[in-house]
């Protein structure tokens, strides 16, 4: 029997990341899994985050897939680094490429990260960031109103503009030219981000080299698809409604057949 | 052995309630869960708020309490219509004597509702104030952002503002004379929603009048503590630290000895 990718993250940011894997490996069968019932988990404690890991780990395997992409940045910078080594099926988070990219991208060594509070308060990204490269600098900022602001759809207009700009002051302050949106809603809000950082900052957006990623492991171990019609399956733990209603936003298409499953 | 009145709510925002409990009734032992590690409540389906309260009241059980206070507007308007009639002890939501007060307020019987997407969604305000008096008018929004938004402690400024005139705007269109504040984060919000409502409108805040309420109850079946070392005692799913830092703001003064527990 073919396996699917499995890919899962905290609520609907994942899609994003879902959205590359479909561009980039147009021939695999994808598993989504959003744990919407305990959606958000970037305010919740590193514990806890590691809990609800497992557990979603767990339930995409139980689904038949090959590799779990983690495509939540909070999931992958607060459990990966202690999960890793305890599960056989390759486990791909959205940490280390977008870390790579940046060291890759920077020219004056001045890093900027942008993220949820579980995320920051990790520092993963200090820490993959300073095994490439120690002397670079790294400014972390967390951005807790930026996810609600996605979720209510103010992408555009004062209020996120003003929210934007507190936040990005620190980080225009410390001359970054390299800007990590190291949450999976946050490219959304591309256009203002850009616009206040300014064009010479180079963002940078994992879901492409998280895509990289997961074709680079699949054709070393073997496991990839040459042909085939693929199915995409998204399985929600609440509220498929407001899933469908936000998907759109993040996948760049509608989704159908979501099903929600009691799991968690 | 005495009982305690047990109360619960999805996070920190139940502390309102909390906080007016104690003034009224400062002989009685408080058992407070904040189910932290699923915060929030507000933006999920009726069906999971149900299955989160019904384990919170079990929880709350094991305390031995004797009255159980649901110090969430999302869990009382979602979950209590359904379970009232479940339980032995006594359930005492925020919703009806939030509506009474209202109803009893307003002149010109043009009421205002704000609340999370789970509460207005549940329509169970307009319920309780048709049953009261079927000729008023109800204007209900919903305003996801205020919940980050208090959390965040951005509680005044321009942002804040904006927000909160963008959301306000229709309740202003209705000529509300009273308007309910349907979520327990709200009343920290209070002198910006009356600068934008105007001093003309009556704003409610229900943690007074559900202190009232749980007094009549425990009085009506001899439940009182006529006196003795009030024991106030804090339980979360998550996050102590976070809760804490947030709880003076809520409850006025603060909170020691928060216990995490595993129970979800």
């Amino acid at each position: 029997m073919k396996k699917a990718i499995g890919v899962f993250d905290s609520g609907v940011g994942g899609l994003t990341v879902t959205r590359e894997l479909i561009a980039q490996l147009p021939n695999e069968d994808i598993v989504y899994f959003g744990d919407t019932a305990r959606v958000p988990y970037g305010i919740k404690s590193k514990e806890t985050v590691i809990r609800f890991t497992i557990e979603n780990i767990l339930f995409l395997l139980k689904q038949n897939v090959k590799l779990i992409c983690v495509a939540c940045n909070t999931a992958s910078s607060c459990a990966l680094p202690v999960l890793k080594k305890n599960f056989r099926v390759p486990l791909v988070g959205v940490i280390s490429p977008g870390a790579r990219e940046a060291v890759y991208a920077t020219r004056n060594k001045r890093i900027g990260v942008i993220g949820t509070k579980g995320t920051i308060k990790s520092r993963t990204y200090e820490t993959e960031i300073r095994q490439l490269d120690p002397e670079i600098k790294i400014t972390a900022v967390a951005c807790p109103l930026f996810v609600p602001l996605v979720e209510e759809g103010w992408l555009e207009g004062g209020v996120v503009e003003e929210v934007a700009r507190r936040y990005l002051e620190p980080l225009k302050k410390a001359k970054v030219d390299t800007l990590i949106l190291g949450c999976t809603h946050y490219p959304l809000l591309k256009p203002i981000i850009r616009r206040i950082m300014g064009k010479e900052v180079t963002l940078i957006d994992s879901a492409k080299q998280v895509a990289i990623e997961v074709k680079k492991i699949l054709d070393q171990e073997g496991l990839l698809n040459k042909n085939g019609r693929p199915q995409h399956r998204f399985y929600v733990s609440d509220n498929p409604e407001w899933f469908s209603g936000l998907a759109k936003r993040f996948l760049g298409r509608p989704v159908k057949n979501i099903k929600k499953v009691n799991n968690v």
